[in-house]
This record gives structure tokens, C-alpha cells and sequence, in this order.
């Protein structure tokens, strides 16, 4: 398919892709794709007043009924799918099979939220007083903002729409000014949705802001947005804690990561070697999760290092939508020369670097194809403590289990991690209270590729939020501890006495 | 006993109790009961530094093992509660009966701590791959500071620190500076614990910054603090959230009230009154959960209000110690002077006051007795929506339920709210997504006094954090999600193929 | 649609429907339209086996896989509710609107366990001894037999099939003798399910046992048969009992219901009216949960039963799938003469019976249409402790609710109960542990109409069972706990020392 | 101690131990040490009477409030662990260490049930109908009986008491006939419990029935005994369980184990070996989770199974109270005959028996002190399907881990199990839905010596229960789903249609 046609497919006329102020360009080859329009701060507004008003109503439809609401928005993505799969790769640049994956995440929550909106479960908890009975209750919190980064353009905000549609809080979407057209794409599902739920989905459900930062703050600002979630960035999750601080609202932060893989001498190699790669160049090393550091046990160096920089020598790069590619561009230019940067870094701090620089640069014109690099660290030097959204895997040796988890837990970012080891008293080690400090620690398996059942998120730098499964949807509620007194006496807690 | 035998027999010698630039008084009397030496900054991140090394002990001490520290600290506070229960009388002045309730809450709160220390549950979650296991585990999350607020001095530490010591976080503790006596006293008992328990647990397990605000700033600022549980005001949270913004530490936020009570048609006025009489004028109005605003249905109102403020005019006040006696002293002399000029504001706004203004002048000296206050108003004016820390209880009338309950969730604040009624279908609808905003709200009892058995905390200013039981326990532990693969495949998520 | 249309809708041919020795006759007008062939003993065993092979297949496919099953059948049944529905009504008599309720639970049972696939969670464990991990997990259990009672000839099979599958247990089902048909319709939908599902699907997944009692022993008589979940009478579920204790296997019973509404004297009588008249009528009385005992308050008596009497007059009885009709044909005219007899035996104890005996029996020849029946009691005699299924509701005064609630716990069925008061302190005692002993206890609404989100089922000669909602799930799997010793330690529990 | 200073210092009076008809003989030496009155089964029906009011005060008893009670009875058990671990030394025969940790098992259950006792936690539940709110809540079930075998004569009775006391529920004990000391010298425990706890703990809260099988059959037969836990034989547990079923009631079958250890190739052999050595002999081989199969890989068969047997041959045994004792006497003359008997036939089938017969003959008079044994089995021979209740350790090889876990799975009982391996691929498809089928699966650890924050009990001929930790408290309680309506509409579920 073409580009206009992928764009078509999703609903698009030429009259709504055109005329605007915000240029989005496909990194498939650089070319402007579309104008759009951009929201104003005052639109912004108005369209958190809408949605409050919203909420006003749909925090008293049942919430079984809700979920009905995302049981059909599953259904349409599962109709819509390659659509806009399609539509994911020529937005953000990842292959096709991602792209198609990332959308296969938005069905995985909606059928699992369907589920969750006849449970919502609340506590019925033991009283200490006679006559009494107490329990708990998740109620519909409000607004809720989400703000989604370019590499992952769609299924985010279905992590967070899917939950909070169900747990009755409306979804304003600010996506990344670069992967807007996936966002406007899912808005018009929303809307075909909306059109068969009938009356009970008010208007104003569910909106896309099209525009830059300042429209991000226009909801960190408003009172009537009681949630944040926001993917991204350490420093613009940072503002954004900052800003809801002044006002006490919530947050749910998924920030940088900067994941490490363990490889023991116990390790399956062949196995390790597959993860790695997959894990270190899928979406061109563009993931929150993607594997930037390697941390392998000095007798199997040998053993896997070479032949990891030789498979790295035969990825087939190019342009996403075809088969067989499995690297396609970075997101842009500015990203290629963060890469270059980092590299020349990590040469000035000892590093041997195979690989990396432009690729394809005569055959794809403006876009940023980027040569996957490995880089064979001495030790884990002040580079290997940031996060370069590009495919820059670091390798360094170790010598002793402690040695390697410490490391792994020295960065500032605490999101996935992972252990290739068949030696279960390495592999638990990893996962106790002693071992990785992550959201994310896995066994045999990358640090990417997490599924919806769990809770998805990490710790330190990068935000402490959880959304997806286990109970990440009661950030999206309020919780009420209730006492109900039936008995004619009014007996005090702690057996306190007071009678006047 | 006397103010000294009550020192005393909570262990202090005379040398403690002076030289040192912190001035100490009891509100009984407004006399200095001790000149405590402070912690400077620099001693503060010795202490957080040494707590931070206790951590890394601590966390690998299994949790049941750790419940037995906690179930000795029970025990050690069952045989000192008329000690403890009296200082608290003595440092904050609120009755021997609040005093010892207070120590009855933080007995409780180990007894179940202890259970909970078999308990930590994560989840084992159905893994979409096969060969593939997932769990999520919750490990301990590091130093916890807590900052409490003088008017539950010893309680809130013990709700956080019997969870935090269970979940494997040490705890630093900041008291008011207006309260330090009872957490030092608090503290002797810990350091009892920790001799009976024996090498397992590390020194600097549990300590005490004695000292003014900058004491908790430099926990804030200090990266091992993981996390900081707050007590306080509003203006102290969002400082405290502000500053944790900054590094992405993790906060527990329990910030003021402004709790309402709906007295509907069908309620027992009689238990209605006694419930309104405790909830606004115990601890002498200054309970995070104290009756501020009655909301009171027109139909009852003549049968209620003027029975209450015939109540109020036959309250004991006087002496916190002396049998008898239900209102004790404010805080200090500012509060008085605070509570005077909410009145005179109140007036202002159109308000009828009952009451108010100092009590008990001649016998007292320095302290700080008032007459509580009853303040009928026209409406819901300007000054109902902030939180005056004095016995000042507006009333105002309604005509409907929605009226009342959109009065009810006007304000700023949302910690504690209750209804008085006996009809199902109105107590239900006040407990429902379109009730109350608070977190706790109540059926046919007050405000206050909740039990440690369900999650204490509130919405809106009152910052989101949850304490004591339910899950609270989560927000001192770090959730890690899990995925082991035993098999001797890769397959990937979402069914993505990454074959090279 | 004619009789033969409706068959025909739901697939089946005329050569299905015929040469077999089980006559099946429509209450409709009672006539035969089917005679099925029948499954001999050797046959159920031979099918037993077969869904055993299918279990060591299916437990190992992951759960949110299965799940994908179930969301398939949940697709294909909202396709077939309209014959589907149509065919439970033309086999069991039940009026359309019950017939399509019916299907609609299944429907929603399939969209719960799709939720529940990725879910199935054990816990993590806190472990007292170090370097060790605990957890338990719930495992796929074997072969679920579960048999069903003609009157809910489809949803049961549902609420139990939804929740197997998805726990990785292939089912056999017997449905009652009265009602093949329907379960051979959903067998087909299965079937297309399994033609759909692929490989993953063992043959032998779903089966449906066609016959009489002899098969349901074959069942309970069989080692591979890991679970019977039976509904039916009390007599059959000691049975089953009483065969399954011979080798310890699980067992889940819905057992007969003996249900009762008090009616306070704050009750909503308009809304008591509706609540009786649906909850004792519906189905014909023959539903589990329909309504048998009014008790009612004495001072409101009046005001209610008069009405209640009238409103019984003018029900329209009939056709089940005309427009219209209320209250449709009992089951066959044995339930008939069970019917009579009831209420004759009231009488003799001293019942005033308003309606009862046979209806519309010129028109409808063979089937047995008959008239709801009031029966206005002394107080609560004999025959008021036995369910008999059909529309009889015997009615009682009482004076105080505590005598109002021992009445309704006297009996030996204890599955669901409710009451109509609009005061809290009665609603309230009511759910109590003082309250009603029934499993089901509502609030102003009827006993019967439960949502699949809550766990069905009753104590007492109920059976103890549990089904549908909540963590009904886990009577379907196994549990098993688990501690890893990830140390080169080998602590013992309880802190005993054996050293050789 | 003496045998007699043993008995007085659990407080029993001369008198109390004599005149009686049951002879009590301690295993030590075979001597009698009691002669006991025996309960008729008219008392035990008066007592079961006598617990049913129990049951109807104490289920109005908060349970935070009868959580103070096993407060209380594990602050008497702390005090009198050693006289009570002495006396179950003396009783059952157990080394002194056994019979310490058996109490400590009883201290830490009740720990865990005070913390419980604010916990019983039922679920809010989203409801699909506006103006309803639903949850379910558990509530006391009534008189629990517990019927306890002789070789863990009292902390099994603690496991069920604690909970059943925290749920509200009185307990009645049947000790085995061979154990009635030690339930008498634990009654008068609860006895001054209940002085301390006062006039909340009805009389009858907990009781003893001393005596023989008839009374057993007492508590199966009475209507008002609401659960049986039952540990024991699977004929007792099917006898149990067929009575059981013809009144509906509930059962807790905790019956016998075949419990098997796979040692695989990777396995630590010296912890292996010790882990073997304690699991096998402890406790003379009389615990239910007692090691009875070892399955070895056979490339290690030769460097374990030859050090095992040495091991065997140092084993210290002899007089139970003695220091460093670890083999103490079988329970009485008929178990040394099984297991003589056992050693014989599996001779017969092709075994090479290692150790075996009587120990200490000379000096041990009447006692039943045997050598332990270990059989080398060529295969899994029938005799290795049965639980001798003897240390009998069978030995065979194994080649693939499927094999040695369907030889793990082949018995028919299925309690506790273990597989020996650091291969985490093996471990964790030992754990998974293809792995062990037995409640209890460990690795690296043996199977005995459960920590009581899991759930216990088996599957299969084990009878299904469970007891001690997570959720298994549900056993002791009846669940109830509410629907409260709190509109002024009648909505059906399921959108059903029903208007007169």
C-alpha cells in the first residue's frame, strides 16, 4: 500500500490532512504526511470542561455497562487492525509486525477490562464495633489526561483509555506532536463506537488534543483533570509531577528506562542471543523497555559477544512496511545524531564500538536509518548511566552474581531488567528483595514485551506509575472506606469513652 | 500524677529534658516541660545515611521475622499505655481518654501488622506463552520518613512505622516540633524492642529528628529517603510533594480536613447529637476528621440545633488530665487566636455564633482554653471552606439530598464525611459514585475515629495518600512484575515474529 | 416462527431429531418434537476418556489462549440469542423475555471469564525463612461433569463451561432429560467455536451426554470425572454427594431453594409489588430462586396483599413465545399435580389459597398451564418448608424482625432471600451475620435476577456451591503452595533444629 | 523431667489422670500414664448443644474482638511452649524439637488470625444496574468440629481453632484416642483465656471430647456441627465425608500422603541429603507430609543413594525428651508390625531393604523403637502406592524428568511433594499445570515442615482440604452475595423485560 492509501484506510479525507500548522512527516522517508490542525489552550479547556461534564454522567453508568462500551471498541480494533497497524508504522517508523503487535495490545486490555468492570472490587472488612459493618469502595476518580510519546503512538493510551473507560473516568489523549494521525485514527473508532453504545456514552468521552507541549500543560493545569498519566521522558515527567504537586492531583509516570540484561554461565546462549537481539533493535532501539545494557559473566563472553556482533552484521534494515525487514528508521534526524553522540561518548570513555552510523542514507532521502551498534565497555561508564533512544546496546563483563546486580541497579532509571540463567538459586536471587530494583525483572526472556496481564511500569527515575493488569486500574479510581453504624448505639473506636 | 511523674515514668531523666534549644511547653498550663537539644541538618543525613544501611540489612530479614519486631512493639506499648497515653495528654493536651485511645490505635495497628507479615501478597498472574510462569511480588522500598502533626502525636507514626517495618522499610520520624517528647518516648520503647529482638535488627532501624521544619526538608531533599509519609496541613503537603517531584520520590500525603455531616429527616437525632457533640469538640476540634460543617435538612433542624447548642453550653472543659473533663486545651495561644478570627469572619459572611472565645482565663495562665463554637449560617459561605484547626462547628440547612451531598463535596478538602439518616435509599446513594468525594464517609456515625481495619486517608487536598489497613501496606513496598520462562522456546508477546 | 422453524433455526435436521427412544415434548402445547438417541453407559465412559485426553492437552495451553475460546463462544452466542432464545422458551416454557435473559448470561459469563483468563491469581507469599520464596498458583483440575435441570437448560451449563474452559478443564455436560435439545444447539455452537479456535482445541473439549439419570452416575462413578457441578433437587445432590465421597472428588451444588421476602413496614410497597410478582411468577415459579414465602410486616399487610391478589388476577397466562404472555406453561402436568397437592395441604393447615389449579386447559390440550397461586397461612406450618416448583407463594405475617428472620432461616434450603425496607438499620441487620442464613440476601429487589458478577449459590441443603462471579473460579482448579529454596542454606520452619 | 513432672506442670492433678476407662500409654516407654473418664455420646450431643449457643453469641462478637481472644491463647501458648512441647514429646513420641516446633506452629497460627480478625474480607462488586451496589461478606458458619490423629497431636487443632475462632466459630475437638493429654492440657489453656477474656467468650467456646471413634460419628451425625476438619487415614476421611454428605455439611479432609522427592541431575546432593535424612525420619516417619519416595536421576543414583544409607546407620535414636535424639519411637507395637510388614512385601516385589526392624529392644521395654529404613526398589511397585505410617524410604531411578514426574503423580494421594534441582527450567515445570499434582510442591526443600502463611492440605485421596494461611479461612465461613437497590426503579438483570 502507499502511503496515502495506508492513511485512507484509517478514515482519512485529504481535506483533514491538509491546511494545518503541525507537519507530520513519516520517518519511513522523511516526507510530510499530513498539516493538521492544532488545538488551541482555550479549545483545550473547552474540551476539559466537556469532558468533565462527561464524567458527570458516565460515573453513574453501571459499570458492566461501560465495559460493554470497550468490549465493542475491541471488537472495531480487532475489525481495524491491519488498518491501523499500518498506519503505526508509517507514523512511527517501527516494522510492520510491530506495528500490528502494538495494536494486538489495545484488543489484550479492552477484553481484559471487560472483565474488570463486573469486578472493580472494593473490601467488605471486619468491624471492631457491634451493629457495624465496613467496606471499601472504587469510585470514578474524573478526568483523565493522557499523554503518549511517538514510540509507542497507540497501545498506551488504550492501556489507560481501556481501564478508564471502565472505572468511569473519560480520556482527554495528548499524543506526541509527531504520531498524531494514530491518534485522530483511534478517535474516529472511538466515535463509530460511541455511534452503537448509544446514548449512554456522552459526548466528549473520548478526544484527541493535536498540538505541542503547551497543550500537555493545559491539563496539567486544569483542575477538572484529576489524572495524569504520561509516557515519556524522565524531565517531562518531572514537570509534570511538578506541576500536579501544586495542586495534589494524580499521577501515573512511565518515564526512561535504561534495561539491563544479565547473561550467567548457566545461560542457554543461543537463547540469550535471540532475546538480545530482538530486545536491543526492535522498534530501532526505540522502546522504554529495549535492552541498552549487557551485562555478561566473563566465561561466556567469548562465547556470545562475537557471535552477537556478527548477527547484528546481517539485520536486514529498511523501509518498515516491507517484509522481512527488522530495522526500520529512527523517528528523526535529531535522534540519529543523539545516537552518533553517544557513541562518540562512549568511545571517549573506553568503548569499542561495532557498528552504527547512518544507514541506507542514498535510498530513503530524508529519513534516519540508523546501523544497530554494540559497544564493548570496560566498565559501566557515566554514558552507560542514560538513556539513548536508539539502538546502542553496551556490553561490559562480570565476575560475580552481586557484582552483576549491582550494576544492573546502579542507573537512575528502574524499569525492566532481566537474567538469562537456568540456575534457580540466580534466578530468584534476581527476583527477591535483593535483587533487581525494576518494575519489570524477568527469566529467560528480554526486558521488552511485556504482557497486558501484568502491571506494567518501573521505579526511580522512571515514575513509579503501573497501568495494564493486576490492580493498576485503581489509580484510575477513588477508594472509599466505609462505616456503616446499624445499631442504635454509637459505640468510639479504640474503645474510647466520651459522655456528656 | 504530676507533669514531672508523667515524664518520668515514660523514662526521661531530668538531663534530657533540658539544655537544648527546643522549648517544649504543655498546653495544660502553657508551662516549658522541657529544653530538647535539636538535630542539625548534617546529624539528620547521618541518621538517613545510617537508616539507609539498616535498609539494606533490614530487606533481607524474612517479613514474619520482622512481624515479630512489630508484635514485640506491641507488646512493649500494651505495658507503657497509661504511660504514653498520659504524655500525649501532657504534651498536646487533648483528654487521658483521647490519649489513651491513641495508644490503643497504635496497638492495634501492630496486632495487625503482625498478621500481615505472613501476608505481602502479590499475585501469580496466567501467563499468555507457554512454558512461561508470571507473578508480581512486592519487595521492600527503602527509608521511610514520617512527619506527623502535633495533634496525634504518636499515633500516625506507629500506622506507618508498624507497616513500614513489617514491609522491611526503616523509618525516620519527624514529630511536630511542637510535640517532640511523646516520639522520644516512642523511641526509648523501640530501642527496649530492639535489644529484646536481637541481632536482626540493624541500628538506626527506627529514629527521631528533633527539631523545625528543616528537619523534614532535608528528608525530602535526600535521595535514600524512598518515601515520605506526611501529616499535616495542605500548604506542608504540596511542599513536601513538590520537593519529592523533583527526584520522583514516593509520598504518602494525609493533609486537612473540612468534614461534613448530613443530618437527613429520618435520623436519630439523638444519636445524631451525641455523634455531632464528639466529632466536633473532641481533641477540642483539632482531628484531622473533626465535625466542621453540619448540613442539616430543614425539617429537623429546629428539632436539632438549638439541642446542640444547649449541649455545647454544658461541656466540661478544663484540665485534659482531670477526670471528667471532654474539652481540653487548644494547642497554643495562635490557634485561639485563629479560631477568634474565623468567627469574626463568620459573623461577617452573615453567621450567628454560639460560643466561642477563651475559656477558663483566670486558672489556666499560658493555656489556651476556648469555648467551642457553634456558628449557624445563611449558606455555605467563604470561610466554611477552609479548615479553622479550633472546635468551630458551622451549621447550615438543606432542602435535598443532591443539595446536601453537592454542599458537602464543595470544598477543597475530601478526608472524612458522614450522613445521618435511616432511609437505605439515601445512606446508599451517599456511599455511591454520586455521593460523597471523601475518602471516608460514614453512615449514622461521625467523622473520626475510624478503625484501623480500613484504609485511612482522603481525597483532593487532603493529597490521596491511605494509610493504616486495607492495602495501604503497598504504598511502603515496591511491586515487581515477573515473568519466568522454563521453556526452551522464545515465543514473544502480543504474537509478534522476530525472526533473524 | 413455528415449532419446527425454531428447531430448525438452531441447526438441527430432521434426521437429529428423530428414530432415537428419548421422546422431548415442547410445554408449549405438549407435544412431541424430538426423539433423540440416547448414550449408553459405555458411551459416556468412552466420552469421559476422551475429555480426559483433551485435558493433558488443554492444560497446558495458557489461560488467556482458552480464554480467546470463550470470548469465541460469548461472539457465537450473541449471534444465535435470538434462537437460541427461542428454543429454551419452545423447550422449557419459560416466555421469551426469560428465554432471552437466559442467553444473555451466558453471553455475560463468556465476556467475565475472558477477563478472568489473564487473571486465575494465586498469591506471592511472605516466607519466614531466608533466601526462600512462596507462592501458590491454581492449576487446570481435570474433567468437569455438570449436569442441569431443565428448568435453566442453558445458562448454568454456561456459567459453569465458561469459567472450566478458561480454567483449562474440558466439560461434559448432562443436561436434564426434559431439555436435550437446547444442549445440543449450544454443542453445535461448540463446535463451529472449535472449527474456529484451531488446533488448540482438543476434540472431545465440550460433550453432551444425552439420556437419562444412569449417565449422570456414570459421571460420579468416574475416576477422570475430577468435578461434578450438578444443579437440581435436593435429593439428587445428596446423591451426588453421597457417590463422589466414595472417592473424594470436588463437588459444586445448586440444590433446591426455598426463598423468602420480608416486607418491612418502611417498605416501597409499589416496588414490594413488582419485586413478588415477577420474582413468584416468573418461570412459572419454577426457578430456583423464585419467590415462595411473603412475610410480611402485620401493619403493612393489608396495604399489600389485597393487591398482591389482584394483580395475580389479571397476569396474562399463555403461549411463552406470544407477545405478552406473563406466565407460561409448568414443565409437565406431574408438576402440575405437585401443585394441586401443595395446596391442598395448605389448606388442611389452615391456608386461605387465592388462584391455583389448571389454566387455559381447552386451548392448549396436553400441556399444563396453571393459575399462580397465593396461599395466606396462619404462621408458617409444614409444607411451608418444602420447595415445590411451581408459582405457589405462601404468605405470613410477623410482628418484630427478628421473628420475621428466624422464620425465614427456619427452613432447611437456605439459597436466596430479600427484603423491602427503606430503613438501613433493618437492611443492614438483615445482611448481618444475624440476618438471613441464605447465600443470596437482597435489598429491595426480588431473590431472584442474580448478575454474573457476585457468586451463586446457597448454604445449607442448598448444596454449599458457588458459581459464576467473584472467585467462584476457583472450585475449578487446584491449589497448590509452593516455597523455593533459592539458597545453599536448608532452614526448617518453625525455627526446629535436626542436625546428624 | 519425669513423665509425671511433665504431666503436672500442663496442670493436670492426679486424680484427673486416673479412674477413667481410656488408657493412655506414652510411646517413650510404653507405660501408661493416664487412665481418662470417656465422653458418652449423650455428652457429646449436649456439648455440641452447648457450642451451638456458643455459636449464636459469638457470632455477634466482632471478630476484631475475637481476634483478642487468640491474642491471648498465643500469649498463654508463648508461656507455656515448653511444658506443652514436652508433653506432646511424651504423648506422641516426637523428639523434644518436634514437639517445641508443633507449639510455635500453634503460636505462629494464632499471630496470623489476630491480624485476620480485621481482615475476613469479602468484595465490593460492580453492579450492572444503576442505583445497586453489591458485595458479598462472609459470615460465621457455626460449631466446628475437629477431629485430629495422634502424630500431631495438637497444632493441626490450633490451625482450625484459630481460624475457626477468628471466623466465629466455636470448635469442639476429638483428639485421637492415643492423644488425649495433650487436647486437655490446650483446653485448660483456653480455659483461663476465656477467664481473662471475660463475659464476651460464651461458655462452650471450645471443648474436648475424649474418647473413641463413636464420638467422631457424634459430631458427623448432629445437625448443628456446621463443618468438620478431619485430619487423619483416607478411610476416616471417606467415612467422614460419606456421613457428611447425606446432611449437605462441610467437610475439611486433611488425609494421608505418598509424599515423593525427585533428585535431579544438577541437584545439590549434600543439601539434598539432608534435606532426605529429616524429611524421612522426622518425627519417626509418622508425619503426613513424612518422605516416603525418593525418585532418583540415575546419573546421580550412585553419589546419593550410598551416602544415604551410611547416613542412616548414625542416626541417634532413642528417648525423645533426650538431648540429640533425633530418631524417637514409633506410636505404638501395631506400626512397628505394618511397617515390618510393608519392609516384607516390598521385598517381595523386588526391593533391597536397608535397616528396618526393631531398635532398643532391651531397654526400651514395651516401646516401639524402629531402625529406619531405606528400599531400593527396581521400579515403582505397589507397596510404594500405599502410606505406611513407618520411616520406610522407597528409592527408584529415573531417566527423563516427565517419567519422574509421572511416577511423582502415579498415587493416589496427593499432598506434599519436592523436586531437588538447580535446573530452573526443571523446577518450574515441576511447579506448573504439567507438574506435580499434589497440593504442596517445594524445591530444594523437602516436603515436610510447611510455614503456616501458605494454605495446607492435598489433592486427590488427601480429601481436598485446606487450612493454616491464605485464603483458607473461607472454610470456616458462609459467604453471602447482596444486591442492595437503592433507586426508586426495579431493573431486572440481564435487561429482562417483565411488566404487568
Amino acid at each position: 500500500m502507499s502511503h496515502m492509501e495506508i492513511l485512507k484506510a484509517s478514515g482519512f479525507g485529504e481535506a483533514e490532512l491538509g491546511g494545518g500548522t503541525l507537519s507530520v512527516a513519516t520517518p519511513v522517508d522523511g516526507s510530510e504526511i499530513a498539516k493538521l490542525s492544532e488545538h488551541s489552550v482555550a479549545e483545550a479547556n473547552a474540551m476539559i470542561d466537556k469532558a468533565h461534564d462527561a464524567f458527570l454522567k458516565w460515573r453513574t453508568v453501571p459499570a458492566p455497562r461501560r465495559g460493554e462500551y470497550v468490549r465493542l471498541l475491541g471488537e472495531e480494533l480487532r475489525r481495524e487492525k491491519d488498518n491501523l497497524g499500518a498506519l503505526v508504522t508509517l507514523e512511527c517508523g517501527k516494522i510492520l509486525q510491530e506495528g500490528l503487535g502494538e495494536v494486538q495490545e489495545m484488543i489484550d486490555i479492552c477484553d481484559f477490562a471487560v472483565g474488570l468492570s463486573r469486578q472493580l472490587y472494593g473490601l467488605t472488612i471486619a468491624s471492631e464495633r457491634p451493629g457495624h459493618s465496613m467496606r471499601e469502595t472504587w469510585h470514578p476518580m474524573g478526568v483523565c489526561g493522557v499523554i503518549t510519546a511517538f514510540n509507542f503512538p497507540v497501545a498506551p493510551w488504550c492501556w489507560n483509555a481501556a481501564l478508564a473507560l471502565v472505572c468511569g473516568d473519560p480520556v482527554i489523549w495528548k499524543p506526541s506532536e509527531k504520531t498524531p494521525l494514530t491518534a485522530l485514527a483511534v478517535q474516529k473508532i472511538c466515535e463509530r463506537v460511541s455511534a452503537q453504545f448509544g446514548d449512554d456514552a456522552p459526548d466528549g468521552l473520548t478526544q484527541v488534543l493535536v498540538g505541542e507541549r503547551e497543550l500537555g500543560e493545559a491539563m496539567t493545569a486544569h483542575k477538572k483533570v484529576a489524572i495524569i498519566s504520561a509516557t515519556g521522558s524522565v524531565p517531562m515527567g518531572r514537570a509534570v509531577a511538578a506541576d500536579m504537586s501544586k495542586r495534589l492531583g494524580k499521577t501515573i509516570l512511565e518515564l526512561g528506562g535504561n534495561n539491563a540484561m544479565i547473561v550467567a554461565p548457566s545461560a542457554d546462549l543461543e537463547m540469550a542471543l535471540r532475546a538480545i537481539v530482538f530486545s536491543a533493535v526492535g522498534t530501532a532501539g526505540q522502546r522504554c523497555t529495549t535492552l541498552r545494557r549487557l551485562i555478561v559473566h566473563e566465561d561466556v563472553y567469548d562465547a556470545l559477544v562475537p557471535r552477537l556482533i556478527k548477527a547484528y552484521e546481517g539485520l536486514p534494515i529498511g523501509d518498515p512496511l516491507a517484509d522481512g525487514t527488522l530495522v526500520g528508521p529512527l523517528i528523526d534526524d535529531q535522534a540519529l545524531r543523539a545516537m552518533d553522540a553517544a557513541l562518540e561518548k562512549a568511545k571517549s570513555e573506553g568503548g569499542t564500538v561495532h557498528g552504527g552510523g547512518q544507514a541506507l542514507s542514498d535510498s530513503h532521502g530524508a529519513a534516519a536509518y540508523a546501523n544497530p551498534a554494540i559497544v564493548e565497555m570496560p566498565s559501566q561508564s557515566e554514558i552507560m548511566h542514560h538513556e539513548t533512544f536508539a539502538p546502542i546496546l553496551y556490553v561490559v563483563k562480570y565476575k560475580t552474581l552481586e557484582q552483576a546486580i549491582e550494576m544492573q541497579n546502579e542507573v537512575p532509571q528502574g524499569l525492566s531488567s532481566c537474567i538469562f540463567s537456568t540456575d534457580v538459586r540466580e534466578t530468584e536471587l534476581f527476583l527477591s528483595a535483593a535483587g533487581s530494583d525494576c518494575g519489570i525483572a524477568n527469566v529467560n526472556i528480554g526486558p521488552s514485551g511485556a504482557e497486558i496481564g501484568g502491571a506494567f511500569g518501573g521505579e526511580k527515575d522512571t515514575g513509579g506509575g503501573r497501568e495494564s493488569g493486576s490492580d493498576a486500574w485503581k489509580a484510575y479510581m477513588r477508594r472509599q472506606t466505609n462505616t456503616v453504624n446499624y445499631s442504635r448505639e454509637l459505640p468510639l473506636a479504640q474503645g474510647i469513652k466520651f459522655d456528656f
